[in-house]
């Protein structure tokens, strides 16, 4: 049997045998990072196929101190690896490279879905390229969880699009809604549209053209209308909206405000003698706070409207952050994320028209 | 003496002889939160004189319950007020508001700046067409001071342009330079240009093309280059330049994600016995934060780039945040700011070339 499947896989039949295909070389932690993510994942998941990609020499003896993650992976080699720094034009044209050969086992039915904590910008591009976005989907984005007041939020675009147009945003609600349902289990995810001002009248043409457009549509009982940047951590509503620039500009801006925060409030505990003593306290209350901000929790920024599940594991992560982003791309197979988007997007096109199928070819060609 | 500034005002003048016209009429307080805003004010700028103007039957008995507000002010009565609802267009329409008088009264050489609590698209509208901009600066821009791990920092535009190009940005580093060094009291402010990462390929043309202009400028020894959302906090440049729709999203995103943290902390304190014991040990230090953080502090958005100073104060303030309002205007006339700005453009225009004067003079006249 495991004779065949080698034997499927060295023909790129369409066998779809792996979960996911794990890219065992990126990150700052490397093959040893991912190895040890994948044991703790297998906890969680014990029915995970993963396929791991990487350098067969260094992947052996890993996994063979961590026989957990040795009991759901199969190895393939890789003979070479995309550094953190590459330009994604220089990465696309490595045929070899781990990233490359996760990329492949997706488009080829080999895998549902990639894990890689690599190099954003050559994984986007690849992911492109060789996966492709969905029929009736322009351009992928970028989609994150991140804590509100009330509850897990979703938010994209975070980055893969600095500039977008209404049918860009429009793509994005489709994809966000279709993503908190898999990830955050919402029966019904509300979607907002970032803007200035929550009047009708705010932001500019493509704004108010989109949420005209999401007004009309089979989303506008979900449609909230437009929410500002101070809605985010409200959880006014469970997806936020936004192009590629303001996005990645809105998330950075709220982690900063989180780390300063911090730094005051540990100031607070260690400025005195008294402050020492109050912490000791409140230090249970501290750490739940703690582990409820952690941002291992939140890894795993999605590429979404793709013809795959592809998360990205922040490079910097630990074992504990990895198994995270693990659990995203096993949430978003197991939900047939995918499927969600393709049923909505087929009530979609009847309103925002064939433009955006045609625009979607054009750019799937590009 | 009285009896001629009196004539003076009534002919309309060069005499200057206000530091400030406040519009009183402005706010969700009204007159009773200017006014006792600017009793508190009149303790920390003895020398000021205020020309207050608004409905004179409702500020008469105000004055005369705060005697160090009526020391400093000389009324002038307005017929109409502007609602915080009220359409910019409409707004332009009404002669006799206490915010068009503020204006006319800066336009006319009686005052060196404004101070109004009121509507802001109004009074961006109002002030460009009354006020009129710096020559060589195409469009006014909102700047507000916010708090950094290093200390304050000055970000612009906040709102007053959506849609910006190279040569805006530019200015917008101009002004907040200049505003950096009035109000913070800095000598050689650097600058940072909002972008989606540091790298110098990162974004768009127009942030690619205005980081080219500053480095060959004579700002080029102050310009940090891109900076990102989590550098605002980290306070990584004393300056933060973006277009007003990145601008008030990320200035929204912090404010709500401070908010988050703040009510997570409260949680801490307030869910168990422990946790009231240790505030009560804490309180003073927690305290300190708190006035650290204090929004009042950080009243006053600042119109800048027109030929007077335009301080905006929040709608929702009290008299303290009103007064911190007066604070950032006369830090802004006694720093000679406009002049800063002035000095700074005679040496730029070389370099932006005579198209910034083109468009700079195409915009004040629309």
């Amino acid at each position: 049997m495991n004779r065949m499947e080698r034997s499927d896989e060295l023909c790129g039949e369409q066998s779809e045998s792996f979960s996911l295909a794990v890219d065992a070389m990126g990150g700052d932690g490397g093959p040893e990072t991912v190895v040890a993510g994948l044991a703790l994942a297998a906890d969680r998941h014990p029915g995970a196929r993963i396929l791991l990609v990487g350098d067969e020499k260094r992947l052996r003896p890993l996994l063979a101190k961590h026989p957990k993650a040795a009991a759901i992976c199969t190895v393939r080699h890789a003979p070479s690896a995309i550094s953190m720094d590459m330009k994604p034009t220089t990465a696309l044209r490595v045929r070899d490279s781990s990233l490359r050969l996760v990329m492949n086992a997706v488009a080829e039915g080999e895998a549902t879905g990639v894990v890689s904590a690599g190099n954003s910008g050559a994984m986007l591009a690849l992911a492109k390229i060789v996966i492709k976005t969905l029929p009736g989907i322009s351009r992928p984005a970028m989609a994150a969880i991140s804590p509100s007041m009330k509850g897990d939020v979703v938010m994209l675009d975070l980055g893969a699009n600095v500039a977008c147009d209404w049918r860009n945003l429009v793509e994005f609600a489709v994809m966000g809604e279709a993503f908190a349902k898999a990830v955050l289990g919402l029966p019904s995810p509300s979607i907002g549209l970032l803007n200035v001002g929550a009047e009708e009248l705010k932001g500019d043409e493509k704004l108010r053209q989109a949420a005209e457009v999401l007004r009309e549509s089979p989303l506008s009982n979900q449609f909230h209308g437009f929410v500002e940047g101070h809605d985010i951590t409200a959880g006014t509503t469970d997806v936020v909206v936004t192009d590629g620039f303001t996005g990645n500009v809105a998330l950075k801006t709220g982690e900063g405000t989180m780390k300063m925060a911090s730094g005051l409030f540990r100031q607070v505990f260690s400025s005195s003698l008294a402050g020492r003593l109050a912490y000791l306290l409140v230090r249970p209350a501290l750490e739940r706070m703690k582990d409820w901000l952690d941002p291992r929790r939140y890894n795993g920024a999605v590429f979404v409207g793709l013809n795959g599940v592809v998360v990205k594991s922040h490079g910097g992560t630990d074992a504990e952050g990895f198994a995270s982003a693990v659990d995203v791309a096993m949430d978003m197979v197991t939900h047939h994320f995918n499927e969600g988007i393709r049923d909505r997007l087929t009530h979609m096109t009847s309103l925002t028209g064939s433009r955006i199928n045609a625009e979607g070819e054009r750019q799937s060609v590009a």
